[in-house]
């Protein structure tokens, strides 16, 4: 694993309830966002509107400077966006360091049902950005940015499409940059856990079913469009169906029944 | 259906890209927020931080005044948080109005892949709210909510523990009322949608495979805790773990071929 790095503490990012759920790594934090297929992105849209906003947004953490850069490494998160969209022009017109924006990314992983609903959690993996978004310019990087995107939807699905895009394409689309200023990810994992009060009372124990219900998400089988032409299912898509099925299950089970260090967690 | 009740149409929930996937709709506004496991929150911490805040959350849409108000109707949205969290503190110190809040909550239900990056696509549904929190102070209230939120997560679950809450339950728990002033949902449904310039060059239609990978939640095998003594995994678990698994399913492949009008979508 080598050199952990962290972000710095803010009052921003600081996490002050369930502590030891908290971790600043920079690994386990990027994992959740790249491994996330929609980030939620807020942004204050209009000094005059009380209303911060919320965008769904495809995103993935990467370095143009340093593209073998690994997910324990600084790395900017880019953001997908129509050319003309509310977030896209605010980032163009907003001064040198960017539109202040926050990224979240979330995972539910299991229903932890205990004796009481006061007990009752989530398994769950949640990662925060701060940072402000810029306009990319570069074409190379702005080419660069659109390939780690569609590869984070299917890996290697853009050397399988169509490439690369031409002019229309990429001056219909709009990639932003965002320097990462703090960031921090909490987990739950686990079974349940319940309290005294309650586990001593045998008329609770002997009625009421406690444990967890393990939540992950599932790839169906891919369906053709009825344009297809291809007859297999091509290796790139149905390895990472398969491959990814098998370890959405495996994490959300393993995490129902073990306890993982916060830390040492990068799925 | 009867009346079909909109929210108004501001600069802050109008959709301007595709507006075709958009609806104002209440129902199937409230109907997406009700089947998220969870919801993300976005405030403004600080006047002196640039940053908004986001916090994954959970919540539920209800009425206190009207409880037998259907998903159609006015709702509020109540959200669960610890006492002393920031967003508690902030809503219980600002003014009358509340605190400024957007709630969102999107579901990924399919990848729609192409012949080229620049028509790849998700199927997806999200609704964005927003409104002025408030602390729910009445007890009754309270109560009502607490109930509402540990049913969404399981039908019934609240009937089939130990309840009502203690005294000390009842006051580190905190229920936000948010009275919503808008809202909106966009959808994507249907398969893959080519340009004419891919679609006539035989070298791309013939070696490039296009279709839709559906995406949905899938619930496992409830696994019961060690101190469990209940043998069997009870109704209210099994039915909805077993139904929920087959309509989440069914929707992402009924989306991958067919395109649904967004207005009569309140899957």
């Amino acid at each position: 694993m080598g050199k952990t790095l962290v972000y710095p503490k803010t009052s921003s990012n600081t996490v002050n309830r369930y502590k030891d759920r908290a971790t600043y790594d920079l690994g386990p934090i990027h994992s959740i966002i790249n491994s996330s297929p929609v980030l939620h992105v807020s942004f204050s849209p209009d000094p005059n509107d009380p209303f911060p906003a919320i965008l769904p947004m495809l995103g993935q953490m990467g370095s143009f400077e340093y593209p073998s850069a690994d997910i324990n490494e600084p790395l900017d998160c880019y953001l997908h966006g129509y050319v003309s969209s509310r977030i896209i022009n605010l980032s163009r017109s907003s001064d040198s360091e960017g539109l202040p924006v926050c990224i979240a990314a979330t995972k539910i992983d299991g229903f932890v049902l205990t004796l009481t609903p006061n007990s009752h959690s989530y398994n769950y993996r949640s990662a925060v950005l701060h940072g402000y978004a810029t306009l990319v310019t570069d074409a190379q990087e702005k080419m660069y940015a659109m390939k780690l995107m569609t590869d984070s939807v299917i890996p290697n699905r853009w050397d399988n499409t169509r490439v690369p895009p031409d002019n229309a394409e990429m001056s219909s689309t709009s990639i932003l940059r965002v320097k990462i200023v703090d960031g921090s990810r909490k987990n739950r994992t686990g079974g349940p856990s319940d309290e005294k009060k309650d586990t001593q009372r045998s008329e609770l124990t002997e009625n009421i079913w406690t444990g967890v219900v393990p939540v992950y998400e599932t790839f169906g089988e891919p369906i053709p469009s009825p344009s297809n032409k291809v007859k297999e299912v091509p290796e790139h898509i149905r390895s990472y169906v398969d491959s990814t099925n098998e370890s959405n299950r495996a994490y959300a089970e393993n995490v129902a029944v073990n306890k993982l260090p916060s830390k040492s967690d990068t799925n």
